[in-house]
């Protein structure tokens, strides 16, 4: 009876208790699907490769993309070029790859001559390698990358289309450069532009490479090429070269299409002739395009296999500049 | 005993039995996982979205297309057009709709002057209608229709090239001819082409439609616009016009994307002038501009919306005819 006498508050308070868990268990229910609803969606599969519509304008991460620029021993170029791309449509942030190493960079020039149009970051390197520009940035919050060498100048024209061209083939790289490689008898990989033979799928031209030195690509390929084999790194820090071509072997290996869609530019320019440093460029170096053959051998030892595809899609903006350029002779 | 007896022997046998009858199905399962394997593929998905590398050379139904000819009144121009067009790489057939009601098709002349490279087929009409080329005819094979109006002629290389893009954006109309219509403030739309102004999306041009006389389309649109609203229909009468309207509408339906990709044409000619017939075709008509338009809105109503959706991407062949035709000033 005793038991019993004890038992009956507990019960009562056991009761009690209960109801009041079991509210409490509700509301964190309710909230937490609130909470859920709130937050913003995951980002999906992360290489969509339907074509779909451009957006529309808006500086959401979605619909714009972040410059990403190294730069060496040329910040006269580095700056006039940043006075152009700060201005580009959808343009969300810069970030600019510091290879001069040991050399402060122009913060405070910069932030006296703001405010800017969007943020500029720069991010100090501890050693020279062109690799550089191929981390995975903790800055970069946009699905979209635009690569560009600091010596390059794409009009604004040409970005805004390519931006919208690579919304409709996230899965490629989106620019300028067109190069291609050919097979030979031999089995010797060879690399080149438009002056080498096609590669014989009738008439013609075609490319297999997009250069990332002017281009748009989706960010998660950054993230993917931190998870290369080391070889790649390697090969990319003894030429100090092939960064893009290594890109391009990742991308088609990828998506098992040809890596780049090509954007015939109406207004690009390169401005090394305008450097007071006198520094013109590594593409000038004797062995350049040597080394560049060399590298694709090595990657397709290193991926065991070819993984490149040519295409002859050449885009071109409908009604620009001039709004007849589409007419044919009928 | 007896029984025991009659047992050894059925057991016996009952083995003997078990063993033939596991290699009997053994066989057959490994005759059957051979002729699954040897068994050509389901056609998958029909209206596939992705862009895909075009196929190599094949005369299969696969990698070619059937050409649809609609001819009223200009059979000169047609045989001359039959020399060039049934040699184009890729063909597998051509259907020549023969809106000439009552009269003979040149069937006996086309088989006097054989052999063809591919089969012909004259498909005989009751009725002089616009939308005869819109059957879901019983001899297409192939997954690929080229229609092409009976006084267009499209040279062989853009045509080889319009249908490797054909292969890589197989649910979209791949054509030579763009259009577009307008929005008014008015809620009225226009019809037109370049000379209307743009819709306003930044500068350059776009279209919303690529007619259906000189293009290449999936043969499943055959099928989908026999299960069309019968307004469509009686509207395609009515004007003897806008049947390409309406199938640009039926696409832009079904992908929720732009209608067509635009092909620029190296070498298309319109030989209205060249036929002795005197007919020269619909377009001329003074009310055939405004009866687009008049089409436009009649479809929207029909459809309760406008689908049609806007696209400024212009496609070329790389290198061709010019090997340098990619070329910038850098």
């Amino acid at each position: 009876r005793y038991f019993h006498f004890c038992k009956l508050p507990g019960r009562v308070m056991g009761i009690r208790l209960l109801r009041f868990t079991s509210v409490v268990i509700i509301v964190l229910l309710l909230v937490a699907g609130a909470l859920t609803a709130l937050l913003p969606n995951i980002k999906d599969d992360k290489m969509p490769n339907s074509r779909r519509e451009p957006k529309t304008q808006s500086q959401s991460a979605l619909d714009s993309f972040t410059l990403i620029m190294q730069t060496y021993n040329r910040t006269d170029l580095l700056l006039k070029l940043l006075n152009h791309y700060q201005a580009i449509p959808h343009l969300h942030k810069v970030i600019v790859v510091w290879n001069n190493i040991g050399e402060k960079v122009p913060e405070e020039m910069w932030n006296s001559l703001g405010p800017h149009p969007v943020p500029v970051v720069f991010k100090v390197q501890t050693v020279n390698r062109m690799r550089n520009r191929l981390q995975n940035f903790p800055e970069l919050e946009t699905k979209a990358v635009l690569m560009m060498d600091d010596d390059t100048l794409v009009s604004a024209h040409d970005l805004a289309f390519a931006f919208s061209v690579w919304q409709q083939f996230p899965e490629h790289i989106v620019g300028f450069v067109p190069r291609k490689h050919i097979s030979t008898p031999s089995g010797v990989y060879s690399y080149g532009s438009f002056e080498l033979q096609n590669p014989g799928f009738g008439n013609g031209d075609q490319y297999s490479m997009v250069l990332i030195g002017a281009a748009f690509f989706h960010s998660g390929y950054l993230e993917d090429f931190q998870r290369q084999p080391e070889a790649v790194y390697a090969l990319i820090d003894e030429t100090q070269n092939c960064d893009d071509i290594a890109m391009n072997f990742l991308v088609a290996k990828h998506t098992g299409k040809p890596s780049g869609v090509f954007v015939k530019p109406v207004d690009i320019r390169n401005l090394e002739k305008d450097t007071n440093s006198g520094y013109s460029g590594m593409w000038h170096r004797a062995e350049h395009l040597l080394q560049r053959s060399y590298c694709v051998n090595k990657l397709v030892n290193i991926y065991d296999g070819m993984p490149l595809k040519y295409s002859n899609i050449m885009i071109s903006q409908f009604g620009f500049p001039n709004y007849a350029n589409h007419k044919n002779k009928m």
